[in-house]
């Protein structure tokens, strides 16, 4: 035990979720009795769906695309998306949601038990969905004073024969760091040498500021796990996609047809117009991020110790001596809503802010975050 | 052991998916070689959703309806589905289909092992669902000798300390019977003695041709499914509900926060509007499908034995001594897709009709399959 965390129990992550539910309880509070809060607490882009993909749906319903369908998802969008990364259409199947791809994997390689290697800070639903299965977390702490790097040694302790999954997030939720090269070159290597595949949540990746190495680029039974949401702003809509070898995505296809059945085909058509109009649309979404992501670093810098963002949406300051749980019920008496650091891991000195307002809004707020310090 | 089927084993299972899949697979290939198939093997019906839900949903989508929102759902359609089924809001917890409903239930009932007691014929998606969690299926078997009628005795004996649920499914897919409502108080009543859950799957209730007891109206934990494909012609869209005590519409809650989060906001309005136009579009739907289900009595009763049905969609003949497989594989020859029986469970000498398509194109399917027997 002498590199990682041990896994949480329960109670610790039911914590953790709880106070970013208090705040977000509070901050509705707030709103409530007529208070503005600046919110800077989730990842939900305050930009609009573009219209182009609101019409295509429409168009679609209109045409009679509202009946059951394939629990592959459809084939013109696998076709597509399978052109776009490079691999089969066999190998493509659509998930309601990056989230519903992420679950389905854990689920079918998890259920019999085992554990499952999660880097931290992380998105909490990994956690939250092995526990839901039963199987157990071992979290790989990352720290800011590396540069968010993952240890190899410590990885390579990390797993035993127990070990089902290994689990990326590349870029990182809350950092916004991209993983490096030779990093992940090191992270295949050991899980090729162990027989563990790697799940690579990357749905972040397309909107990036800075080139990010797929797993898809590397041999081994490895899976890829995007979305909509974040690259077309189409967080609403429920749309992400698994890429894996075949069997797994029979494997989640054969769970679609008792879960989900399939994503509304309406919804996939929106889908595939945006993939069409990819390059328009997402580069004028990742030059906002880009830009509200350099705003931010400016006025951070004075107060806060950070590493530059090199994705959308977050950046993850650290101030030494922070209770960040503390910290954020302050802050949102001064009308800012933010996430405490302890929502990402065992990370109380740092929170996260998330750029998804107006650039003024996001001004203000940042402005009214230096000043609670003081 | 003297009354029920054994658990079927994985492989008994997989059989029966395959017949169905085996089917479809040859109707598709027929369909690519330009031969004119008439669909009546799944309940997905010819008719369009109603535009006025269609333009519902398009609306919201302009009006920005378009984000992350609550893995409750929306209050408004929660508080509507309380006032229809005289609930309080805290009860009704929104799902992404029927079927979503159905294996989230099972699944947080289920995960930690024990039986569900599963009435046939029956849905295969519950049986699937039961073995993909690792549950053991106890299936209680009903016969077209009794009009389908449950056998309380055996119920009862078929219950043990591992029990954690019993599925009903009324109006039931594929008979069409609805149940009798002695027999529904009886089922009520062991479960209640027992303190066994019921899962009451009521997704052809709303537009049955004869009056349908839910199990709403009764003292007892119990669950109720429902969705509004089949109501509104609404397949496509994935939108469905659970009423439960709150404890267990929480936890429903908690497993959509790490699934599919939400059901597009935007989908849950056309929702809302078709519950506003419930009696205009279900008094018509449900017409439609009753003279259906009289022309096909119609035909049907000089060659085969069944029992009327009550409800959308089915008619579930039976002919001494077929063998339904293979009927229904001759059958397509001639252009006419069915279920076989064995899909339903151990039903070798019936087969499934879903009356989902236009009347002409079912009277020439209909007198298809009478000739099929000569």
């Amino acid at each position: 035990m002498k590199c990682a965390l041990p896994s949480n129990n329960q109670n610790h992550t039911e914590d953790w979720s709880k106070t970013l539910y208090e705040i977000n309880e509070k901050a509705l509070k707030l709103e409530s009795e007529g208070k503005k809060i600046i919110r800077l607490n989730i990842g939900d882009p305050d930009l609009a769906t573009p219209n182009e993909i609101i019409e295509s749906a429409y168009a679609a319903m209109k045409k009679g695309k509202t009946k059951y369908s394939s629990s592959y998802g459809e084939t013109k969008l696998r076709e597509k998306l399978a052109e776009i990364h490079g691999v089969s259409t066999d190998n493509v199947v659509i998930t309601a949601g990056s989230k519903w791809g992420v679950f389905a994997t854990m689920y079918l390689l998890l259920k019999e038990g085992g554990n499952v290697i999660v880097p931290t800070p992380y998105w909490t639903a990994y956690d939250l969905t092995a526990k839901s299965i039963g199987a157990q977390t071992k979290l790989l702490r990352t720290e800011f004073d590396d540069r968010w790097r993952i240890d190899l040694e410590k990885l390579d302790d990390l797993i035993d024969k127990e070990t089902r999954l290994i689990i990326l997030n590349n870029p990182n939720n809350p950092t916004s760091k991209v993983m490096d090269p030779d990093v992940l070159d090191g992270i295949v290597e050991i899980a090729n040498d162990r027989h563990i595949p790697i799940l690579s949540d990357e749905v972040y990746g397309t909107i990036s500021f800075v080139k990010t190495k797929s797993i898809l680029e590397y041999k081994g039974n490895h899976i890829l796990s995007n979305g909509f949401s974040k690259t077309f702003t189409m967080t609403g809509w429920r749309l992400g996609y698994i890429i894996a070898e075949r069997e797994l995505v029979d494997r989640i296809t054969r769970l679609n047809q008792i879960t989900i059945n399939n994503v509304p085909v309406f919804i996939q058509e929106a889908g595939l117009k945006a993939l069409e109009l990819q390059q328009q649309l997402s580069a004028k979404i990742k030059d906002e991020y880009q830009e509200r992501a350099r705003m931010a670093s400016e006025i951070l810098k004075t107060s806060f110790e950070f590493t530059e963002p090199e994705a959308p949406f977050y950046v993850f300051p650290r101030k030494r001596g922070l209770d960040s749980e503390e910290f954020t019920l302050n802050l949102l008496d001064r009308g800012v809503a933010v996430a405490p650091g302890t929502a990402f891991g065992d990370y109380r000195e740092h929170f996260r802010i998330s750029l998804t307002a107006p650039r003024e809004q996001i001004k203000v707020g940042l402005n009214k975050i230096c000043e609670a310090l003081e």
